[in-house]
């Protein structure tokens, strides 16, 4: 029970992010469920701070007319203000990250769409308040190796997703050297690093449980199960 | 000299914002300078808040290959949470509002036009360091109808921009209901309310100039001059 409050109180301290920072198409799978195009260089939006659920804060809430997609992300939390990142220094690049979480970065799929089509914003598919639901803060000593671990997903106890993070298409190094050149990284801030393939809709009353495993082992502060 | 300096750590407070929210497309004549569709209702896009370039501290940096372009901009400091705000609750919004700042929106125009033509997201070209130089707080009594003042911004003492309030197509409680309808705004979120036409590059070298007037009176918080 303890170990559970140190956990909540911990999490709260993502709500105080400067910013949330997401990679978009960093898994060639879902790049082709998408329909979309290979990015030569990772590209990147933002979701705003309001947007994060915390773990046991309640369900995910579904705007009137949205076509609500979850896609399950390894989020890094920042340490220390990173600047100009060169994409080569994996040192670093692990330096800069002070612990990790699961998150689920919510999208409101045909807003999303049209937005595209329009050549607006992403801001308003990616930043409806609930819209990202996150575990606790994972030590980083349980993370040996963010390049090499599985997430999953699931939707009312049937697996969407399940991938391992080896096939992200632009490691970790190369994602926070680009975007450390647009936009200085500070203390607290989150980098979500994209999906895997078998994103998909959920409707209201869907559970979702997603979740990190280690050398096939689950971390328990990596558990999300959210309505 | 005092007064000065409390201007300044008022400032430095804008950079612990939680988010800094834009409305696009909010003046006719911007509208059609850009070639752009006039919009149905509000649309908005996120900055970071680390793009926030305080007064004094220093010129905004140009990316190489960056065409870069300023946007003089009204700035809405939040004073309390506000969620779905109703469109025609004048007094809410009025409320809502604590303070105020002149902004300059700095945009990556070649980066911007790119996205819009694949349907990538505007983050990378609205959020840049420096990307976002703003004024000292100008208290809310300053400004008693945000609907009727002026803004003007000149290059090398050139006017580029200087147009009244009173040409917003969506004003403010309508911006504030839309936004916080997606997103919960919180105290100390900055609002950025569009910008009127004339907007254009700036190459390294050149001084922006900035400011407000009131009734034909030029308010000393609202100066920008930045290089
Ligand atoms: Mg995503
Ligand atoms: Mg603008
Ligand atoms: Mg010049």
């Amino acid at each position: 029970m303890n170990v559970f409050r140190r956990g909540m109180a911990s999490a709260s301290s993502l709500r105080q992010a400067g910013k949330v920072v997401c990679i978009g198409r960093n898994y060639a799978d879902h790049i082709t469920e998408l329909n979309s195009a290979r990015p030569k260089q990772p590209f990147f939006f933002l979701k705003p701070t309001s947007s994060i659920l915390l773990p046991g804060a309640g369900p995910v809430i579904r705007p009137r007319g949205i076509n609500l997609h979850y896609e399950v992300e390894l989020a890094l939390i920042i340490g220390k203000q990173v600047k100009d990142l060169q994409a080569d220094d994996e040192q670093g690049a692990m330096d800069a990250i002070e612990s990790y979480a699961l998150s689920i970065d919510m999208t409101a799929r045909n807003t999303q769409n049209e937005a595209k089509k329009k050549g607006l914003p992403w801001s308003i598919a990616k930043g409806f308040d609930t819209f990202l639901p996150m575990s606790n803060i994972i030590p980083k000593s349980a993370i040996p190796n963010p390049h090499s671990i599985e997430l999953y997903l699931t939707v009312d106890n049937e697996v969407r997703q399940s991938d391992s993070t080896e096939l992200m298409l632009f490691q970790i190094p190369r994602m926070l050297s680009d975007i450390s050149k647009v936009m200085s990284l500070e203390k607290g801030d989150i980098i979500l690093t994209g999906t895997p393939k078998g994103v998909g809709p959920v409707v209201p009353g869907d559970v979702m449980r997603a979740g990190i495993k280690v050398d096939g082992k689950e971390l328990e502060e990596g558990k999300i199960e959210v309505n």
